[in-house]
């Protein structure tokens, strides 16, 4: 396993491996959403990828490339839930065994998941809590390979499987943006990486909670910046301590720049995709929706994509965007 | 314009008008699906059509072959919503006004659908006013055509588009069954059309809200029977007071039988579709998702196809569903 930044190749290589056991998830329009951006907006919905989110495609990109022994021993992962439905998805499939250190306040729609996968759960405080070294203390104890949840390069060629769909499924159309939501950078990195070989003109975004603008702040700064919290957004998938240093390695390339949403906005998106898309979004899987419909990227005229990467939700939560 | 009922070909004449208009919906599966199912279970995911249903489709091959006359004048529907909102976006796409005889008692979501795309609404009670009549009446007025919601070739032609995706899409599965909500019949004579010429094996079901079996009594009696009632379920886009007569002429034929579901299962329906395909439906949309959750067809051991037909749900409703 090296820790150099994947290249392309290694995104064709992936999608490979991927074929017949993630979902090639749908691109779509809807005229509502058109008039919104006042262009053409291409929907990706990882929504409905396998586990309700994109993380499938990393995990089981990584998890298919260990060899028997390693199998065996199975793999560690730290997730807030997205992440974690990936690897017990990814290890169920392959079977071997997965534990997740996993935040004690995640939705628990995404702890139920993870327990239906068939993985073992092991909380910890976001506050208080280095998830890194629970997750590292179990591998020692048993072995077990640790999945990081970003900062992989296979996981990130995993993640830009997505890409590829994109470029493929817009069928000739010359996308001007796309934007993709960031946490620790994986999937926009990888987005970025298919993006930029297939159609280097597309200008690539990423879309944060306010607050938690770890990417714009990094991007400004020329280094990676940590988030000033931990805590305190609905988007409970997008609350990575800081952007990845492999990510950030390429999201400093290939990135025009970092946006920013409000909870409120991310919400107002939830309701959106309900009425106009019939799909439905968690608050971090809503961040680029959002991004769009508020403008935070110029749309008018364009041909954007987004990708609405999650939708694991709470139902009490998703009906309080409804109301 | 015809009242033989439609063939094959006309289903393949269908496709070749909708291509680049109506959306190429995707056949989703999950694994927990496949689970409750103890099968193979593939999900064709009409709500994700224009308009939120898959009434876009007969609507926009009726209205497309219209004249430069007729189409001056105008067409009018009668609908509970979604037919509406098919027949409201074909015509503004298609440069032509549209008035839409709805129930007083639809959905909020889907009046206010069918305003947005520019079209006048004429409200009727249900219970005591004749739809047809008032549809009629309009039409001799102002010379516009009627777009009936079901009981027309074109129209349960354009609907049978679905099952050629189906098939497509299936890519090679053998399908045991289909299976289609049932109000008017339309949409699963027009699916039976096309899976009897592709996949004649293929066995296809209506399914109907309890109550509301015109279509399973119509079989028994080998003639169209009508609905005791005309409201009492919130399965509201499926309340047509009886089969049609073309309808009914192709459903004797075609149909393996009907099978019906509650109000409460067709929640949970929804309240699973939510959870784990992520996508939002409409009561009437998630009857024959109900119908295989609760095994009303043998699904052990086979490859089966749900249409879940529409998402057009005030968001009220769809918060008890999800509680």
């Amino acid at each position: 396993m090296t820790s150099e930044p994947p290249v392309f190749e290694d995104v064709e290589d992936a999608a490979r491996r991927l074929e017949g056991h993630a979902v090639v998830t749908p691109l779509l329009r809807c005229d509502v959403l058109d008039e919104a951006g006042g262009g053409r907006v291409f929907v990706k919905a990882e929504c409905l990828q396998r586990t309700g989110s994109f993380k499938f495609r990393g995990a089981w990109n990584r998890l298919s490339r260990l060899d028997a022994e390693q199998k065996k021993r199975g793999v560690v992962a730290f997730s807030s839930g997205n992440h974690a439905q990936g690897v017990a998805a990814a290890a169920k499939l392959l079977g071997m065994p997965a534990v997740i250190v996993m935040p004690a306040d995640a939705p628990a729609v995404k702890a139920e998941g993870v327990r239906a996968l068939g993985a073992r759960i092991v909380p910890f405080d976001r506050e208080t809590e280095d998830r890194n070294a629970i997750a590292a203390r179990l591998a020692a104890e048993t072995g077990a390979v640790v999945v990081p949840a970003f900062d992989d390069p296979f996981v990130i060629a995993g993640q830009g499987t997505t890409g590829l769909e994109i470029v493929a499924q817009a069928a000739g159309v010359s996308l001007d943006a796309v934007l993709c939501p960031a946490g620790g950078g994986g999937l926009v990195a990888g987005v970025g990486l298919a993006m930029k070989r297939l159609s280097p003109e597309t200008r690539i975004w990423a879309v944060e909670p306010a607050g938690f603008d770890d990417h714009r702040r990094s991007l400004a700064a020329g280094r990676i910046v940590c988030n000033e919290r931990l805590t305190g957004s609905i988007c409970d998938a997008l609350l990575a301590p800081a952007p990845g240093e492999i990510t950030f390695a390429l999201n400093r390339m290939q990135l025009s720049g970092a946006v920013t949403v409000s909870d409120d906005e991310a919400l107002a998106a939830m309701a959106f995709a309900f009425r106009h898309l019939k799909i439905v979004l968690e608050p971090g899987g809503a961040v680029a929706l959002a991004a769009v419909l508020n403008r935070r990227v110029e749309t008018q005229g364009r041909a954007v994509c987004m990708v609405v990467s999650g939708g694991n939700v709470d139902p009490a939560l998703f009906a309080r965007a409804l109301t």
